[in-house]
């Protein structure tokens, strides 16, 4: 019982802290004179409220949060956030059904992007803040849960991650180790976004779209206050901006802390993903570019290698936006990028999927067992860097690349049961899992999720869940295992 | 030099061997008076003779064949006798390009039974006789190979089945294990053929097409001599027959020669295999045939079970028949039954594909990782039946997996990258590399492969030698280690 009251109370604190941050929205509004102003005051009544009683009511039976019961608190954690967060949307557009708006949030909160909303250039200007400030706080929350979390749950093999930060937290107490760590982290992401966002004033933009681009930019979120997402700006300096803030967002965040501490790019060469996550979309943007070049879609190489570099970057880390409907591009190349989105992001970004790290251990290990066949007695360690890694850690990688891959053909398939089309299906699964956003098919960049029935934006919405929080750390909580004294 | 002179002096000894099954199509062609009766000879000559040279020459250079032979024996045995192969189809067929040729003889050796053929309705007898007999010798190649070779080399981890077959072979050397490994499990295969044979006559068929289908069946090539494949029968019975002998055939026939030699049936149930299998298999069947009848594709339940058990046993195998255009029902179904032909298939069968022990042991390593973020201390084996299995083997099926999972990737994607749609490509790569066949797309059930340009053709050809040779005893040979001293 004990654990369930620290939880709700650790929740409830949670709940009242994201009330404070209703304060933007509001203050958007009341500049913008959009009429929101009340749905958000109520908003944040009920959540700083609720979270108020939630606290009050637990406070006296609380004790220390255990590592296991962090596989409640993330879970919780998404689930709450994106509820209580529909409020606002509710209140703000007619007619949203409440699945509708859970879709959004969770999209939001899992910094996935996709959208079932219409008619975004129309919408109140603080809704357009609020949806991109989830994806930032979302951001928040995933920098925490790679780097402090997963690690100390062994979630996916990222217990070789459990010595990155140095702190002084050595037993099991979960509270600590976040509170420690996230400092450091959010001071780097919140630092970038403030240059972000006046990056993105100098190149153009006005000052709200900078602040939510920045927002769902260095989220890798996604989300755009236009239809036509990045494509509404047709700019290159605003997509080059964007492209730098996305690959930095899309490397380790702990790298970039270590890199600014000590005022050197050495940490960048030190960190296994940043030059293979760096070198792979070079080499995807050059084959895409000259790909595209050959079937004539622009005018001249060069207009196709910006379109190519904004909309590989964009995808393949993640975050969703796009400059031009590229599904119309032969499918070779977003089908590509799609794919790549699995693999780009690094550990301790705000991106999703597989992550660099898990592949490149995974193609390792598949050259090691190459090897292995012929010289069945050889030692032949698997490393990363220098590092030899355990084989108890390549079991746990391999076995979370299985469950991510039993979860795409598991809700693919349900999809598809649905009645949806295989291409939309897979498109979508990959996406929301990816946390990516757009799919292909009718989820492409040039459309949205709305067209989705209910049981189909549920099972999207839980897909982007089971895809943020690796696979394992919500699947183990409907294992009869956890449950056990 | 004296491995490359035994490698070619077993080959010469297999290709001479080859040359006698033209005799087949010989009768075949003298009886229905095709005028195909000059090429088959003329084909028989230059095998006999060829491979007679061959062996000849390398004869007294000989020695025993080493294990790693086995890599260099089983690529070559398929690339030497789909080439051979080619010749009575060149001459036969009028206009028929080499690729095509290659593509064809190549998906009867691997009893993929995609075709780039049309009009097979039109064919001389002696041609479909052919390339049914392609199938059916390729089904003799996999039993050996699964049974015999793949356990000696140890790949994807079919270590596990090096002491199925009990024999006095302890050393290295190949050849005594693969005879009488093979005379045995040849012996089932044979008996089983002529069972099937008498049973498709019984059911209706005439015999030349009741010998083409009991060859095609037992081998799950799927190779028909009718465009519109079982479809053309329209026979309830012919269905239930191949149904029948098409799950035996999905089964290890160590299995079989187990329960025949014990005349019991208990052999089924200690296979770890068998029963999951036709467990997968029937759930499936009810699952699709609930989901037709709730579209109301077919006029009453029945009926749609019928079409459903045919079709998804066909697929699922990997066998690759079709009753009718299955394309055209809802996406789930066909989509569902594509995905099953690559773990459907039992270890030691003639099917392709990921293969049904290596499904099990995924699965269960997967929950015994989900198990083990739990608690990490636990010691937790993971058992197949009552074997617990060490780690290694384990790490190997992972690393097929991994590789057949990169080559779908990488095929699929080179596909796209010429031009093809992403459901053509994806399709025909699961299809040619788990060896079953159709795909959707415009490679489907009422299609075949004609219109593929060459290229693709090739990557098409390639994938079906992948998947048959279990991906790691192709790539293996590209790896600089397989030819270092
Ligand atoms: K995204
Ligand atoms: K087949």
């Amino acid at each position: 019982m004990q654990r369930f009251c620290t939880l709700a109370f650790v929740l409830g604190l949670i709940l009242m802290v994201f009330g404070l941050t209703y304060i933007f929205p509001i203050a958007t509004s009341l500049y913008f004179d959009d009429g929101m102003t009340n749905h958000f005051l109520r908003g944040m009544s009920i959540n700083i409220g609720a979270g108020g009683i939630l606290a009050a009511s637990t406070m006296r039976f609380r004790g220390d949060l255990k590592t296991r019961d962090g596989y409640l608190l993330v879970a919780f954690f998404w689930l709450l956030m994106a509820s209580a967060a529909t409020l606002p949307l509710l209140w703000g557009i007619p007619g949203l059904s409440f699945t509708d708006a859970f879709f959004e949030t969770m999209s939001g909160f899992t910094t996935t992007g996709a959208t079932v909303l219409v008619g975004l250039d129309q919408l109140a200007p603080s809704l357009n803040l609020w949806r991109h400030e989830l994806n930032w706080i979302g951001g928040l929350g995933i920098i925490v849960l790679a780097v402090a979390i997963l690690p100390l749950l062994g979630v996916g093999g990222m217990q070789l991650y459990k010595a990155e930060i140095p702190g002084p937290v050595k037993d099991s107490k979960i509270t600590p180790r976040i509170t420690q760590t996230a400092r450091l982290l959010w001071l780097v992401y919140v630092g970038y976004t403030l240059l972000c966002i006046i990056c993105l004033y100098l190149a153009g933009m006005g000052w709200l779209d900078a602040i939510c681009h920045a927002f769902s930019t260095l989220s890798l979120g996604g989300f755009s206050s236009h239809d036509a997402s990045i494509g509404y700006y047709n700019s290159p300096a605003i997509e080059l901006v964007i492209t730098i803030f996305m690959l930095l967002s899309g490397m380790n965040f702990a790298t970039h802390y270590t890199a600014l501490h000590h005022a050197s790019i050495k940490p960048y060469f030190l960190d296994p993903e940043a030059i293979p996550m760096l070198g792979l979309v070079a080499g995807s943007i050059l084959l895409c570019a000259f790909y595209i070049w050959h079937f004539d879609v622009f005018p001249d190489f060069f207009t196709g290698l910006r379109y190519v570099s904004f909309n590989t970057v964009s995808v393949a880390t993640g975050t969703g936006y796009s400059s031009t409907d590229y599904a119309k591009w032969p499918a070779f190349i977003p089908w590509l990028i799609l794919f790549l989105s699995g693999i780009v992001p690094c550990t301790g970004s705000t991106g999703g999927g597989i992550k660099m790290f898990r592949a490149l251990l995974l193609w390792k290990q598949a050259g090691r067992e190459l090897f292995s066949i012929l010289h069945p007695r050889a030692v032949n360690p698997v490393r990363i860097g220098n590092t030899p890694i355990a084989n108890q850690i390549i079991f746990a990688v391999l076995a979370f690349i299985f469950l991510y891959f039993i979860s795409v053909v598991v809700m693919t398939f349900t999809l598809m049961f649905t009645g949806m089309d295989p291409v939309t299906a897979i498109s979508a699964v990959m996406a929301c899992i990816n946390n990516t956003g757009p799919g292909m098919g009718s989820v492409g960049p040039a459309a949205n999720y709305a067209h989705l029935n209910d049981f189909q934006t549920w099972i999207c919405a839980i897909t982007m869940l089971l895809g943020r929080l690796e696979v394992f750390t919500l699947v183990v909580l409907f294992t009869p295992a956890f449950w056990r004294k």
